[in-house]
């Protein structure tokens, strides 16, 4: 293990953070706040830190898979642990637990609070909530190798480490262009909703920050009833926009790129679509009746069966209060999630595609096992590694699932709130059903229940497992084999990396 | 599609399901029940449709996988349907749908019943009920190849079908041989427990009714408290039984072959006695103070633990009323289920160390991508194949799942009846929690959620893919492609049998 180049790198982390951290400093002064001051302190000891921590250069660029798993945990880690800082001074949180679980919620774009009272925050505080889901819908990461000039390889480790999906492509040849790109995309999207909500008649703090929490997929709101009291119309575009943020941003860049056919033809992109029609209509049908019109309940329905798939959590109604068959549907939705390399979580629109496309194969060999045949996605057949990592990271899904969900048990709170909690907070979602529903919040759970649900928060959204290599012995040893043993491994990501879909 | 040997087959099946339906009559002339015609006539007819039917020889001995997995799915169906008719002339069941809910529950060893006062039923309907569960646990198609001169080769197509285990081995080389020996085994440990329970001071009656019930892990009882009112002694012999009908009946084999020392390091019975183990001591702590000492909440906590890992259902004491920790262990103990090439059901322990090895493999991989890395299991490498397919195993168990769990939430139960439900059914345990819990049934559900849960107790016991396959529509065609492809298909199946544990 490479130490020196994860401090690094995890002091240019620090520097970020400090201007993030800066945002809600302005917001503060706008509104004249107090609680401005936590954010300058914290933000500038971020800044000397990272200044001073960067100074002493890495000893050696070795930069490999493992290097880039660890690097980006820490990273995420490290950014929770300092963006709780002004919650917590801020006074407005009970202690630095609850503090740092907002701080990861927002990061992880999971949306789930611990508080019963959201209108009672300072704006800064409101603020910053919601930019960290911006920050975490791209990844910070990311963001930094669009703009530092790290050298060579180990971009596309990063960038592998903290992307969703089955295969991370690069859009273009180069990472860096592929992480610039990326964002000038994600900031265009979100100033186009900025400016859409401006005109449904939101004031600007209300705009940006819904923008940032539809874009980063949080669901962080300023109501106590999320999105509940805002027009119809602001409600649709925001439904709009949380579908747009749910895509595969594959399909953005080949419309930049002015390839409209390919972007219609793209196969997640259309599964995704399909899958939200169908539930649509589904809960509009199950649900009809419970609003004033067949339009309301297919606005509301609409609304939420968005937020849950994109794993958004904003609500319009509290949809604890469903017919049964609604709610069972929406926590199936939980697992689905968005596309992959979109700012959403779950298991992702693509993995669920190749595992069913994988279980049609292997029924087609029961009956005739001598016949070869391959999985084909995105018009590409798809790689040996990804047919056999992609059952496996269900797997994988499954045991976190079920550790967690043992764990919180001794918590004695009922079986659905147990439950969908980690569906809520592995998925990335925010809200649940039970006690954990869209008019409840976490703050049910004691303590150590809360750690459990910050990792299941990490995990998902790095994908499992980049944090669990974090307890892996093996991966924190010095020395790592020989250099030839070394070379193969780097020929393998290169491999791996051009495979990209 | 050789439908000629299949309908050959199910004849044969219907002359045994008359020699079953035979041995109730002799319970009903026993305790002089006029319930016992039903069976009378019902068994008559299996002996004359199934006598005339099989007299015109099969045109075509070709027998391949496909065949294998409709003649086994169609057998399991035919004994159900024609299982179902005396318990429904008795006029004890409200519906033939109630009458074929409860013979599926039997047949699969689920245990499941919709019925909420057992004690009302005649004794020859209660011993049919639990002698459903003695041929389902073994198998029926392995009985008829222990006993009948089926020729050649598609004994083992037919012992793959039906038996529980992602490899299902040979114990000797031929078929027919290791199908006696299972059943010798089979005999040998029901006739024991029989024999410890009459100790206990059971009835004949009673002794054999539980005991088909424990050796099958079925679960239907004779009481409305399941086991709760038998002596400690009866539930501690039924404790011990339950465990060792979910040992994987290889290890019987090896004791029997004198191989003591291969016995004791059988892998997964190693795990699967591990388990019970550490979840023993768990729920002991977690209810500890429940009951009236340490040692009867060890007790009852030994007596559920096995109950649910192995899929069996009876309880001694309403668990639905332990603390959420206990209750959310054993949800997840009803998903490990027993060992395979045992009489239980769920997803199987060797599934479970498999997938476990093979995650492990992945996390070692992200790190060094290069090595080559293999699983062992029982001191063997896994084949591809078996690697290939176990984790698609679950991929396809969660399809069927949530499927099943979205129509039946159509109900409008809540979501921890319909979620354990499910669970309940899939994995041929028989109680749930909430409304199917202990204490409860599933006669809460409507018609069509009933048939979606017999659906899920058959493909549960035939481990999903004969079922499935039956609602492949290329799985019907008439012709199959040339010859020489078939004698590539006959190959494969060839090696996939030799690999046998």
């Amino acid at each position: 293990m490479n130490y020196s180049i994860i401090r690094y790198i995890l002091c240019r982390v620090l520097e970020f953070q400090a201007l993030f951290l800066a945002l809600p400093c302005l917001a503060a002064i706008w509104y004249r706040e107090e609680a401005g001051w936590a954010y300058v302190v914290v933000s500038l000891c971020c800044l000397l830190i990272g200044g001073v921590g960067k100074r002493k250069k890495a000893k050696s660029t070795v930069f490999y898979a493992r290097e880039g798993f660890v690097a980006v945990s820490l990273s995420w880690i490290l950014m929770s642990l300092t963006g709780a800082l002004p919650l917590f001074l801020s006074g407005e949180f009970a202690s630095y637990t609850d503090a740092l679980f907002e701080t990861i919620s927002g990061l992880t774009t999971t949306g789930a609070s611990i508080l019963s009272d959201v209108e009672a925050l300072s704006k800064c505080n409101l603020f910053w909530r919601s930019f960290t889901h911006w920050i975490g819908g791209m990844g910070v990461l990311v963001l930094i190798l669009a703009i530092l000039p790290l050298a060579g390889g180990y971009n596309m480790h990063l960038m592998r480490a903290e992307s969703p999906g089955p295969v991370v492509g690069k859009l273009v040849p180069r990472v860096k262009h592929t992480a610039r790109l990326l964002y000038e995309m994600y900031i265009f999207l979100t100033v186009t909703q900025i400016v859409l909500l401006l005109l449904t008649g939101m004031s600007l703090f209300e705009a940006m920050t819904l923008s940032f929490g539809t874009a980063g997929t949080g669901g962080f709101g300023l109501l106590n009833d999320s999105i509940g009291s805002y027009p119809v119309l602001s409600q649709a575009v925001i439904t709009i926009f949380m579908i747009l943020f749910g895509v595969n941003f594959n399909v953005y860049y080949l419309i930049r790129a002015k390839k409209p056919m390919l972007a219609i033809r793209h196969e997640e992109m259309r599964y995704y679509l399909g899958i939200i029609l169908a539930a649509v209509i589904l809960v509009t049908v199950n649900i009809h009746g419970r609003h004033a019109s067949l339009f309301e309940d297919f606005h509301h329905a609409a609304f939420q069966v968005a937020s849950i798939i994109t794993t958004t959590g904003y609500s319009t109604v509290d949809f604890n209060q469903w017919p049964e068959f609604s709610k069972a549907l929406l926590v199936c939705l939980m697992f689905i999630g968005a596309c992959a390399g979109s700012t959403g979580g779950g298991i992702k629109v693509s993995r669920i595609i190749i595992m069913l496309k994988q279980v049609k194969n292997e029924l087609a060999l029961l009956i005739q096992p001598k016949r070869v045949r391959q999985v084909q996605f995105e018009k590409h057949i798809v790689s040996k590694e990804v047919l056999r990592s992609v059952p496996l990271f269900l797997v994988t899904y499954a045991v976190i699932y079920i550790v967690s969900f043992l764990l919180i048990s001794l918590n004695n709170l009922d079986f659905t709130t147990n439950f969908t909690a980690v569906a809520a907070t592995l998925n990335n979602i925010g809200p649940g059903l039970g006690l954990v529903g869209p008019t409840g919040n976490f703050d049910a759970y004691a303590q150590p229940a809360k750690y459990v649900l910050m990792f299941d928060m990490l995990a998902g959204r790095l994908e499992l497992f980049p944090m669990l290599l974090l307890f892996a012995p093996s991966n924190w040893k010095r020395k790592q084999g020989s250099l030839s043993h070394r070379k193969g491994l780097w020929k393998g990501v290169r491999n791996h990396a051009s495979d990209g879909i």
